[in-house]
């Protein structure tokens, strides 16, 4: 008899559910609710573009109306009926930070409140608390350097503490008026758990080992002294979190009595710890040792595993290592790029000023060029880097162009320019004993665009394959409900069982081409060089061959 | 009585003649002759974008049109006959050498060789000879170091001999067909004073020296010895070109009977001795010790003098230093920008894909930009660097891109990298001192851009002025015509006497901003660190500063 079980995943500005077929992994039906609110749900203020908050109210309505949608779907399917989904999964953004009352209410649902940017969720893409990321990572340098060494040496102003403590400085009113904070992540499943206590909150240690700096070597959380450091009210809300975060062997709690009649589904089946959709998207496209998941969108976020039958070493500008934040058992490792189809964007619509559709002609015309030919190099820094110099202020380079550059060759080496990113990655992965022999793409533009797929392989000298599902992220939950239910419901006892069975990659597979790995191996050489330079690795740099070497190349392959 | 000369101006697509008052420089007639043949009259080959050609016989059609119809306009102004025209100075583009036969006669005219490209005009532009370039520089490096020292140690595939040996090894039934080559500013004077013996041209020392390696030092031109080290053939051609090359104080001979008839004009009077454009244009434009004049168009040409009442080292980087090249008793320098106008150009019509309206609109936008607050900085190298790198092969660079960065932001930096370019070759100058306190500039885009101009002075600290006349260049040729007439004739007895008359500068001038100035040198230090690193100046470079450093400037800007 089949069995079901149902994958949320919380976007920036839409969430979407999937009901799953617990055998294969097959999607029977699938809802998006886009956030009514603010522009796109975002509560921006246009004079502050570091400012994106989202109204949590927007997450309650969007769970119960896509869940309830998607069964709808399902339920069309033969064999599918409501009481044999076994188990549910989150997935969001993050970090993502809710401040809650001490029922776990969003303050925000306060009517004294509902008006206050800062009562609401703090999205994962707000850079209010740029000032007090770099006090944190200038204090933990001082103090508490091991604090840093999990997470690049560099804390980010999107992550959990930059933004409690720009609260705090900004807006004491609401941070007085919190009882605790909450992420996104932890927050959903909490409520679909019925759990009115903060305190009593199931937290992941996927959002809590990458961007709040717990870990267990240090006994969870920054410890108060360091805390007061930054601010003695932050030592004292440290009480008011919690001690210890879980990964996926643990379940967020069973569904509560409440949300079993909204959703229409059985009273108590597990719910799946809350992780981010990057992780959760990881173990939908079957992440396992030796294998990266890289998801492609506006940036990228690369993820992979270590066991923990070895230990892994910090590694320089990696900007998280955690045990168990993706897979039970293992190390998760997380990487990524700040801009890529950012980048791509921000030329088609910045600088042509043209509309999405230039990208179709623009990558035909491109796709026409060999590798080196444009002449161009460039860096894939419009929006800072975030994996391997962890620097947001650094900025795009391009170089190489004469009179005759075209648009297409500027939009080729902007892609180039991504995958050599990508590349410096999985290097720096495999000098620290990480192994990356197998690329799993997901997202659009690994769906869409086989030029930059080749490229990738080209560039990387790694095969590169498509997961098998469109929507890993929520994939990924679902077949985390399917753990949490174990095989006695009709799940799975553990993630590698579940991955085998409900995973898969598309057919279609881009293998290096020697020829072109080969040019590609003298332009990653001159990459590395600027990227070096100006990314302040050596402090002195050699490139008076760059602009030489360049047009050598660009002869040979004319 | 009123007297005037007649200044006529060979540029790349057309000639211009202009009929000149000698009171005061006033121009009463004018007209313009475009070439009619092949692409914009040039002859061009559309597998090799190196090439570019024109037939000669255009030149003589154009010759005879353009003073006719200068001319007639000429005669509707009161006081004006043909009989008190005294003079003519003929400028030209260069290095565009023509293979001659003994009577002077182009080879292209000859029905023999009318379709062979290497028998028509070697434009200026024209690049074939690349290979050949390198080879001589080399060759000149291990033999004859001093007569690279005179060109700034690079010698160019748009010179004399880069295109003569070019020929000898592509074409040799051409070089064999040619008993001698003259330069295209020796060969109009030539014509019109009916010398039809190529040993009888009187060359003058501008094409000479800033081309053809020509020095008073080594006695002329490069010695046989050297050029049987190129190719035996050249050195055989040596006894067929020029022992002597002469400045302005000589003529290039007297208007001849059938020409006097052509024209309408005196048997007898003067003609001045052929220069190329940007000089006569520095002369028209008041060029004098202490003052640089910028022919700004597609690229620039920077002319300026030397008294040689001291002497002038040689400067490293600076592609020409030659006695009497602008002015008789100056040593004439020339420096210069391989792109300007041809880098908006290129960002217009092959970046944004429009037309050349879009120049004013961005213009307009930049405008309201404070300097560095695009957080951009450029290099100025789509088209190489010509001074102070002497170096074809590099390339242009742009940095500091964000995913907000818009085409005002990039054309505000591409004019600013034109102005560090201009910077660059005042320091140079200074550095050995070249007095370089005034700045006149002349060309469209000096008269229609009073933002670049601007940038320019607050860029430079130099005061920028604008050359009274908007054809600088064949003012200078009538000036030049009537100092050979001497004002026994009604012209003038030197060139100081012609200038302080005939030339002068527009009442508008752009004056540095002492703010502007500020931010600008430090802008100019961040260029300078980047030119010295890709330019090869500096062996190493520290550059990790470069892009924070840029957005600390924005920050503070905006």
């Amino acid at each position: 008899m089949a069995r079901y079980t149902i994958g949320i995943d919380y976007g920036t500005n839409s969430v979407r559910s999937i009901v799953v077929d617990c055998a294969d992994g097959k999607e029977i039906g699938t809802f998006v609710f886009n956030y009514p609110t603010g522009e796109q749900g975002i509560v921006i203020d246009k004079r502050d573009h570091n400012l994106a908050r989202q109204n949590p109210a927007d997450y309650i309505e969007g769970l119960e109306t896509s869940v309830c949608e998607a069964m709808k779907e399902a339920a069309r399917h033969k064999g599918f009926s409501p009481d044999r989904v076994i188990g549910l999964g989150v997935d969001t953004t993050g970090s993502t930070p809710i401040p809650v009352d001490r029922n776990n209410k969003p303050l925000a649902l306060d009517p004294k409140w509902k008006d206050n940017p800062a009562a609401h969720a703090w999205l994962w893409k707000d850079h209010t608390g740029a000032e007090e990321s770099v006090r944190i990572t200038e204090l933990a340098k001082e103090h508490r350097p091991q604090y840093l060494a999990k997470c690049g040496n560099t804390y980010s102003s999107e992550w959990f503490w930059s933004k409690v403590w720009h609260c705090l400085r900004t807006s004491s009113d609401v941070f007085d008026a919190a009882y605790s904070w909450v992420e996104c992540s932890d927050f959903v499943p909490a409520v679909l758990a019925g759990i009115a206590d903060p305190l009593a909150v199931k937290r992941g240690v996927c959002a809590a080992g990458h961007k709040a700096m717990y870990c267990d070597e240090w006994n969870g959380l920054p410890d108060k002294e360091f805390l007061s450091l930054l601010d003695p009210k932050l030592a004292d809300l440290r009480d008011r979190l919690y001690e210890k975060a879980y990964d996926a062997k643990t379940t967020a709690g069973a569904l509560c009595p409440e949300w079993a009649k909204r959703l229409g589904l059985l009273e108590g089946i597990p719910i799946a710890i809350g992780a981010f959709d990057a992780h959760y998207g990881a173990v939908g496209s079957g992440v396992c040792e030796g294998t990266i998941v890289k998801i492609i969108g506006t940036s990228t976020c690369d993820c992979t595993v270590a066991p923990k039958t070895r230990s892994v070493p910090d590694i320089p500008g990696i900007c998280g290592i955690v045990d168990g934040s993706i897979l039970p058992d293992h190390y998760g490792i997380e990487a990524g790029q700040s801009a890529v189809g950012d980048i791509f964007h921000w030329f088609v619509h910045y600088v042509c000023e043209s509309d999405g559709k230039l990208h179709a002609q623009l990558t035909d015309e491109a796709a026409r060029l060999k590798p080196g030919q444009s002449g161009l190099l460039a860096l894939d820094w419009n929006n800072g880097n975030r994996t391997i110099l962890v620097d947001p202020r650094l900025t795009g380079l391009l170089l190489g162009q004469t009179l005759h550059t075209t648009r297409a060759d500027i939009y080729r080496a902007l892609i180039e320019a991504t995958a050599y990113g990508a590349r410096a990655i999985i290097e720096r992965l495999r000098e620290y004993g990480v192994a990356s022999d197998n690329i799993v793409c997901c997202g659009g533009i690994a769906e869409k665009n086989p030029m930059l797929m080749q490229i990738y392989a080209d560039v990387t000298g790694c095969t590169m394959r498509i997961s098998g599902s469109a929507q890993s992220c929520a994939l990924g939950s679902a077949l985390a409900a399917a753990v949490a239910a174990g095989s006695a419901k009709g799940g799975y006892d553990s993630f590698a069982d579940a991955q085998t069975k409900m995973t898969s990659v598309k057919r279609i597979e881009y293998v290096p081409i020697p020829e072109n790995k080969k040019t590609y191996d003298r332009l990653y050489a001159l990459y590395r060089s600027i990227h070096d330079a100006f990314g302040g690795v050596v402090a002195s740099a050699d490139l008076g061959r760059v602009m030489k070497d360049l047009i050598e190349i660009k002869e040979q392959q004319t």
